[in-house]
């Protein structure tokens, strides 16, 4: 079947996730952050989604803008900054306007141009999506912005893959879903979706039962991907 | 009501899962080892985790001892000790034996004295749990070894913990559940439990929806607060 439609992680894979704790490390209010931010910005992200997972395993789920704040205090509480309110706040506020990648605004428009739809599907709450895609201005270029607050469980529950074809009336096999995070390339697979999986940072693939279809380094080549599958 | 019966997680709580990369790191055999070995526990244990709870949310339940191989492979790779089938073949043999933590018989001694019932509850197959037991030579101080194979999925889901009461016929506020793991030890805070989190490593505490009633730096006090609790 050709693909359809093009679904996209939001966080780590259009929007980067770094980009907070870097660029309030540049910022002369927070010296402290110089030698300590990528360690902060690494234990931030494995914090928030350890936390995601867990609450999918106990029920407990929560909105992904709290456990934001949660990995994020255990973070600065790790690196000692735990005292810093002007630091956490910052922290926080860079989060809602994260930057795309810059290969983001050129990809999508290619994919409209071949007539796919295009959507997130993403872990964040709908507020912080649209923080963030307002932010990165690729508004225009997106379909929908899939939250899995409207089912009430974190990825890779399959109640959240489930949303796409909800929406956009297609088959599994007919969209192209596109990770940085292996684990959610995986699951993804898993469930029947065509999947790639952007590894921009030379990661060992991960051990689950699925492997991603596809393993790029960056976003530039998925319309090229999206034409062949 | 009173404590009947003290509950311990397994790796990491009672046993040293640092111990195998540490010890295959002075064998003469892996000099690669040597400046890499603490990165290598640490993504070992991460990733097994990880892949833990993705098989838990996704259903892909299969037994602990997969998922420990999975996690050393992964780490491995990200170390570029991949090609090294000898050093595999030590760490997994190694992972059988791993040593109990010093104060581990006297602690269990104490509370049989006491007239507790005492038990693990792990995510560990029954026969690496046997192997663990053996090699620390306590299996005489325990009532029971709980794995999580006999209901097919992995902590913290509920049903994990549900074995303790069908094992024991306490109700959950006569239970100290014990463990290393501050996930593990919320999430049966969580369920009902009376908790103790042991923080060898100082760790801040996870920003769950549930907190352990106690924070302990080794075993030694669990006796004490058995008979306080």
């Amino acid at each position: 079947m050709p693909i359809t439609t093009a679904v996209f992680d939001a966080y780590g894979t259009l929007f980067d996730v770094t980009a907070a704790a870097r660029q309030a490390a540049a910022e002369p209010d927070f010296p402290a952050l110089a030698d300590r931010w990528a360690a902060l910005a690494a234990h931030w992200r494995q914090k928030q989604l350890q936390y995601s997972w867990l609450r999918a395993v106990t029920g407990a789920h929560t909105d992904f803008w709290q456990v934001t704040q949660d990995g994020l205090d255990w973070s600065l509480e790790a690196a000692g900054l735990d005292g810093d309110a002007e630091l956490r706040a910052r922290l926080l506020a860079l989060y809602w306007e994260l930057g795309a990648y810059p290969e983001v605004p050129g990809m999508l428009a290619r994919l409209k141009e071949m007539g796919l739809n295009t959507a997130i599907l993403s872990n964040g709450s709908p507020d912080m999506l649209d923080g963030a895609v307002q932010s990165a201005g690729v508004g225009a270029l997106l379909d929908d912005v899939l939250s899995v607050e409207s089912v009430g469980v974190f990825k890779p529950d399959s109640r959240v893959y489930d949303l796409v074809g909800g929406r956009f009336g297609c088959d599994k096999d007919q969209v192209l879903f596109v990770s940085s995070n292996g684990w959610d390339a995986a699951a993804a697979a898993g469930y029947g979706f065509v999947t790639a999986w952007v590894n921009r940072g030379g990661e060992p693939v991960d051990r689950l039962p699925w492997r991603p279809d596809h393993i790029l380094t960056d976003l530039t080549q998925i319309p090229e991907l999206a034409a062949q599958a």
